[in-house]
């Protein structure tokens, strides 16, 4: 019989072990071989205790999937994880370049909850109604583009979720991307931010677009920009889609 | 003791009940009641049989939250169910909004797979980089905000996964999107379609806009476009977000 070797490419959500989906589970228990950054194997090591661990620092992202292919190909069971959903911003599109050809290989994305969607949960119902996912990471994306985005965003009156807010070399990434929502948005738009989604020390904060542009984000920080219908209830940020309405 | 009257918000994912994550199923558990769409509850009805079930037919959002409002404010632990993820054009926006100053209701939201990301991991990893998640549906918005988004997100070169591309009275709405998207992608830009995502009959396909704009979606379909450079890799549907090129 042909063998093919299979590679989960699996998102963990965004942190907690209750967070996964039951089907992220059990290609993690159908695998030798559980691949990825340090941060999230520490995450799921507790949970598969007995499995291989392949680990890769942070920016290490090609080496990771690579490692990940080659032991697939050797024939082990594999799952290469990321946090959140394995497709957004995560390592299924590397998986499938690497693999580009490589006809013995059963690649399987395996969806999760990503940080928008859990954030979300955590701040109320911010992205009721149609809304953007965008990265503030230059790192390979040109900056122009990312202020494109925002700013074609902001113009169409979409709610936006910012990843990757700031980092140490990028401390005002956050302040000028608000600043390119200012040119079509109000200044008191809802926006809200989380910090460690479904981790220790979660917390949240609303706050008005005027204020967010102060705000001190770290990378572990979600942010979320709501759009014209966007109100506060009872503490939360809430995005109508507008049933009470119609 | 003070008792809070617990409302969960629950984003049961895509179908499969494999697709829930644990969080859910655990908030199914400890609820006495699940409220929902009748197709919803019949998808996790034969995991909680003992359950007690309110359940309303399509279009009847608002009474719906009511019902699951009420019964939770009447002592009983409730689960109120969507597909997807519960605040992404689900019931989550509508429950805030009607339990509004309502201080003895404990409004849990738990966050789901949206179709976005489980038709994107059926497809390949169409959503690598930054995305906007836009509804058809011109039930509750206006068709020129949801042109002005359309237009704006093609502007941005943003990838677009859309929702409720069409129904009865909407047959031709899908080709109207592309025909503003067009107006900035190019006609062999990268699309997908998934049908019945983590349902029998799964199915999917991947085409170019102009293939797009002829493409028969029904409702229980959603449609991925991708960006500039989303191409289709042995068969898969893959927007890399630049790994290679670093």
């Amino acid at each position: 019989m042909f063998h093919l070797n299979k590679l989960y490419v699996v998102g963990i959500g965004p942190g907690a072990a209750d967070e996964m989906t039951v089907r992220a589970m059990k290609a993690l228990e159908a695998s030798q071989v559980i691949a990825g950054y340090g941060v999230y194997t520490d995450l799921v090591r507790p949970l598969f205790p007995d499995k291989e661990y392949l680990e890769t620092p942070m920016r290490k992202e090609t080496e990771r999937c690579r490692m990940a292919v080659d032991a697939a190909m050797s024939g082990k069971t594999v799952a290469m994880i990321s946090s959140g959903d394995a497709g957004v911003y995560g390592m299924a599109c590397l998986i499938y370049e690497l693999a580009e050809g490589n006809k013995e290989l059963d690649i399987e994305v395996v969806p999760g909850v990503t940080a928008a969607l859990s954030g979300a949960a955590v701040l109320g119902a911010p992205l009721g109604h149609d809304f953007a996912i965008i990265s503030l990471s230059d790192l390979l994306t040109p900056w122009e583009k990312i202020e494109k985005r925002l700013e074609m965003a902001a113009a169409a009156d979409l709610c936006v979720a910012i990843y990757n807010p700031s980092s140490h070399k990028r401390a005002d990434y956050l302040m000028k991307a608000c600043d390119i929502l200012l040119r079509h948005a109000s200044p008191e738009t809802v926006c809200g931010a989380v910090r460690n989604i479904a981790r220790e020390g979660e917390e949240m904060h609303v706050m008005t677009l005027q204020e967010l542009r102060e705000y001190k984000a770290d990378m572990f920080t979600t942010v979320f920009v709501g759009n014209s219908q966007t109100r506060v209830i009872d503490g939360r940020m809430v995005t109508p889609r507008g049933y009470t309405n119609a």
